[in-house]
């Protein structure tokens, strides 16, 4: 059991082999969940997972969960998974890197005969990205009772789609309530998504836990009017609104360098023409910060900043919060289960916090969790360019394969 | 002569009856230029000219004149119009009210067995508002030798679609080729787009020129990375930049005051998601000022503060500069024809210089030309509550009415 690897070289074909699913002319994936090209990957997916004996089974928010048989089905899964969606314009391993490398495990079980105690679930998670339907997580949020089933399918793109009709549409509105059984504990791959493990030329990156986010929805209502009449002094200009948030939460990060983050990322102007002062303006706020009570000041910066830029802009600012994550710490048997690992294995390692949010971040509230990172080239994510080796994931692969054999070795020591 | 009086209550039925073609549930109308709904209204435009004897031709950019016979028919006609395109969720006023003026104008002279010794041209300018393709006026540029047929045709929307295309599939690329005949004179009628008239309470704006405008398109080209693991100090957050110099023009606009004028109305984000920094942002600085030395000025700071704001945010910044109207003066005898015209008729009025650029500023080129503003309720315009009344649409008419008589009198007279 020790001397199991899994098929590098299989792993990496499969990860080429979906990337034609909403690929790109730029070497990328435009993938947006519940979308034709997520029908399709699905497709693909749940085909491969049948094709080596496991049961495979929809929740009502679209989660897809492929059981492999143990030696004691009544016992909880061990879990592991990641997601198939991507970003508009995203890259090839974002989540994907996480659920291709669970089907590489099983596969490696499979064709070597291996049976755990425990039952094993790999699963897709519906919805990460969050960039046609915010908030981000919605499903593994709906599994962790952090939403309702009923918010869940109520979410509406831009376009007003929900995502009930939407999981209708691609025929993955699953019969199982969600959240309607318990994990054993849940692992989840990902490249990192930020320039650390590259830049110190480490494999394996430990993660500890994730920081604290939160996602807010920001409507600036102004005044629409002619560019070339309208006095300066008369404006309610909605963009100038925006453009001073945007550069004002910019400053509320860089004030809490280094880990403080901010990002305004979509904007929507209307009526979005040349000459035309702007009177509608949407747009998205983004902060983290890994210490909870730091990110609260955070947002009451942000709050401050835009009620000072409402009045002098002549706007009326709204600000909603779809998103509050609060930092996480992982399980610390499932943690040292994968640092444990990748020293057996004789990969290099550290410890790591995340700073992205992650599917199993909202699982760890209702299961033992933990993560495996791999080095992402020059840290480049949520974009076409997005790359990741060949060997760092074959050996993400190992690490995660021989901490959930651990992890089961565990469960059958403690019959 | 000298009692003729247009027929207020019909033109503004007029009005009304064209404000469904395009016609929003806001009280607007959206009816970009070559849409379908561009091409309905020019039809209705077209048959109404028609059933009043006029003879209609169209140019290769899409202009439309409608002839009215005159006592001696070698001479240049004298014109008048304006345009039935709007901005998306425009008003009902601005620019169709120029247009159905001059109709009214005609009908009234029609009725009336009135002949004047000059023919007279009815012209619908294509594009005047250049919200679908930039930069705006581009047909009565084309008309006054400012563009060629070429650069117009090869307009592109932003879904790349072409100019010379969009007329095609709508009906109107006409044969005459652009600017073929000169014009004895140009007169517009439009909305003021501005507060000055409504706040004081003068019925007729005596348009003596126009401010000089610069259009610019911009680029900026970021990297697209993951909002929640890029550390700040590596960003290349394109909307930041975009964000920066929207802030930047406003300030610049201002230490110009109270004449300087400066917008943001167009922005584009790439990917626009809003857990990704944002990779590309497209938008547009449009900069006003009635001085050509102070608006050149303006065009110097933009660039510098371009240039820093570059610098400090690591992104590439390009400029474009896609239109460049240096400040107008109209023609002092037609002006004086309108001033005399609301005097002789008991308007109030006042002399005004033009905050928008209208087509008439470009025809001012090769032809003597004059406007006549009429109030628009406080001031508003480029959005769907733009409002004018009754009584000013019909005493506007009447001036134009009386100042193209006018002038027509000094042809005859000159004979």
């Amino acid at each position: 059991m020790q001397s199991l690897r899994v098929n590098g070289e299989r792993l990496w074909n499969t990860v080429m082999e979906t990337a034609r699913f909403g690929g790109t002319p730029g070497g990328g994936i435009t993938r947006l969940t519940l979308s034709d090209e997520d029908r399709d990957v699905r497709d693909w997916f749940v085909a491969r997972c049948k094709a080596i004996g496991c049961t495979v089974t929809v929740d009502e928010v679209g989660n897809i969960f492929a059981r492999r048989s143990g030696f004691d089905n009544a016992r909880r899964p061990i879990a592991f998974g990641s997601h198939l969606d991507t970003q508009p314009s995203g890259g090839k391993f974002d989540g994907v890197a996480g659920v291709l490398v669970g089907l590489e495990m099983l596969r490696t079980l499979d064709e070597n005969h291996v049976t755990t105690t425990a039952p094993l679930e790999l699963i897709n998670w519906t919805n990460e990205e969050g960039s046609r339907f915010a908030p981000t997580m919605i499903a593994s949020g709906a599994f962790a009772g952090i939403y309702s089933t009923e918010y869940a399918h109520g979410l509406k793109d831009r376009q007003g789609k929900t995502f009930r009709g939407e999981l209708e549409r691609i025929g993955y509105l699953g019969d199982r309530p969600a959240g309607d059984h318990t994990l054993a504990a849940c692992f989840e791959l990902h490249i990192e998504q930020g320039p650390i493990l590259d830049q110190e030329g480490i494999t394996i990156g430990v993660v500890t836990g994730a920081q604290g986010q939160r996602w807010y929805d920001v409507g600036v209502q102004g005044r629409a009017s002619h560019a070339g009449s309208t006095p300066m002094h008369v404006r309610r200009d909605a963009m100038l609104a925006c453009a001073r948030i945007t550069d004002g939460v910019n400053r509320i990060a860089l004030s809490h360098a280094p880990s403080g983050m901010a990002t305004v990322g979509l904007v929507e102007v209307r009526p979005n023409s040349r000459n035309v002062i702007p009177g509608d303006v949407f747009f998205t706020v983004d902060l983290r910060h890994p210490d909870g009570d730091v990110l609260m000041g955070m947002d009451r910066e942000f709050e401050a900043l835009a009620s000072g830029v409402a009045h002098a802009t002549r706007t009326k600012i709204s600000i909603e919060c779809v998103l509050d994550l609060r930092p996480t710490r992982f399980d610390e048997r499932c943690v040292s289960m994968v640092r444990e690992a990748a020293e057996r294995l004789g990969y290099s390692h550290r410890d790591i916090v995340s700073g992205p949010g992650h599917d199993t971040v909202n699982v760890a509230r209702v299961a033992p969790a933990a993560m495996v990172f791999v080095p992402c080239v020059e840290g480049i994510s949520h974009n076409e360019v997005e790359a990741a080796r060949q060997e760092d994931l074959t050996a993400g692969a190992n690490v995660l394969l021989h901490a959930v054999l651990e992890y089961d070795r565990g469960i059958a020591n403690a019959v």
